[in-house]
């Protein structure tokens, strides 16, 4: 259980200060944050919860959406620099980039991917200067349209192949790669490139928002062990965050989620008893 | 438009007489048949139909769905050869096949896609006996749990690599592939295996029953005319079939739905003005 890690999205209805004390109560050691969760009490009150608390940032959700043009550009760029500013502040591992979907009104998938390189691009020196890592996620390609033309594991391993992988490194998180039949490939391609492993469960039926359709890790189609051991044998050492959303789970009290994470994460995800979390640099 | 085909499923409150009647009425010069709606009529009586119209059958929906195990297997297989002796019956370019998800109770992706190796091995030859041509479809991989485990086109390229391309092709569909970063290299690698070229579009929100969710063609996400090129490219002539599956679409009267059909293709899909269609082997 050494490397489990609570994403804070997972008890949505906790504050901050509440995930905190919940992953404290339960022996959970590590924290995955989220930008507005943290702006409700400022950078610095959430670095000294987190510390205070002994707890590990495995992660800051997120930067990204730079599928805009004209003039919202340089705002997306403006807020991502925020980000990696958060992200060095609060000694995150990394900063979960969702890249954003088809620029509003486009059908061209090439410019919107054309869009990610660029901003990548403006973006590295800055992260570097700060010690930041960016962690470039793909999404499942039912997000494609709408929110990440980043939608498999190799072409988020492309992006990031230009810049040193303690700089750009790539998320896998299950719900979004599980089905590529290529998974395995790109996971042994991706090597120190695995910047976050996140997991949670494919469950059907989607429902009417399909963001909200993920399932506690054993609630649904995938098969955890093989990708954590796949991800384990790229070298990658750090936490394993559970992240999920989903209505149903959201109203459950906070600790019975926090306990239910811990129980399912053990039964299907923890095949690695005896090695103790190395955070990434 | 010579190239365009109605799939029947686009019209799913007419009878199989009233898809060819309309078809007629439009000068639409192909149908995709359904192997439910045919056996409405009997094989025979279905046949005759279309040749009195002088349609051409440009595919036979479906066949597949082989991640069954145990007494279900031989049962699918069964139901397999069946609509392969339909398929010859009728003439018809390609019999789609669908693979199926995971088998019930089973997390298990690398076997349930042995299963569908397997399924193409013992019915390869029968379908070769019958002059018929197996088209391997990849669905989007949101499908992928519940009804279909191969996901990319690559993948279907894949299985169907070790058979006779005039007896093992791949189907693209539009609505499946869109979003591939490799969708242009594996639409170049797939040069004659192209047995059927199907459009229509990704819509947002996905309705309830996700099934259900496509579009017709322009109303949505998808840029059809750099992919028809690249089918163009490879070398497919065969038909283009317009498929829809929504609940909107299927409401409207029938002889609308054509319209619409045929006006849409002619914006965005036909760009083969000159071309005649030349009807696979």
């Amino acid at each position: 259980m050494r490397r489990l890690s609570l994403n804070q999205a997972t008890t949505k209805h906790w504050t901050l200060a509440e995930t905190v004390d919940g992953c404290v109560r339960a022996g959970i050691g590590a924290i995955g944050l989220w930008r507005d969760r943290v702006a409700e009490v400022g950078v610095a009150e959430a670095d000294r919860l987190v510390r205070r608390a002994g707890l590990h940032v495995s992660s800051l959700c997120r930067g990204g959406f730079f599928t805009v043009d004209g003039d919202g550009r340089a705002e997306a760029l403006a807020d991502n620099r925020r980000a990696i500013e958060e992200c060095a502040a609060l000694s995150a591992d990394v900063l979960v980039l969702v890249s954003g979907g088809l620029p509003a009104g486009s059908r061209d998938l090439g410019y919107a991917r054309s869009l990610v390189r660029d901003a990548l691009d403006e973006l590295v020196p800055y992260a570097r200067e700060l010690g930041v890592r960016l962690g470039i996620e793909p999404l499942h390609p039912m997000f494609c349209a709408d929110r990440c033309v980043v939608s498999t594991l190799g072409q988020a391993l492309d992006l990031a192949a230009p810049y040193p992988s303690e700089v750009v490194g790539v998320v896998v998180d299950t719900y979004h790669v599980w089905w590529d039949p290529d998974l395995f490939a790109h996971l042994a391609r991706a090597g120190d490139r695995i910047a976050s492993f996140q997991v949670c469960d494919w469950i059907l039926p989607l429902p009417r928002d399909m963001l909200l359709g993920r399932g506690h890790v054993g609630e649904g189609y995938i098969d955890f062990r093989p990708i954590a051991a796949a991800v384990d044998a790229a070298g990658y050492r750090g936490y394993v965050e559970v992240e999920i959303f989903n209505e149903r789970i959201w109203s459950a009290p906070g600790d019975e989620t926090v306990r239910r994470v811990r129980e399912s994460f053990a039964e299907h995800v923890d095949n690695q008893g005896t090695s103790t979390a190395r955070p990434a640099t």
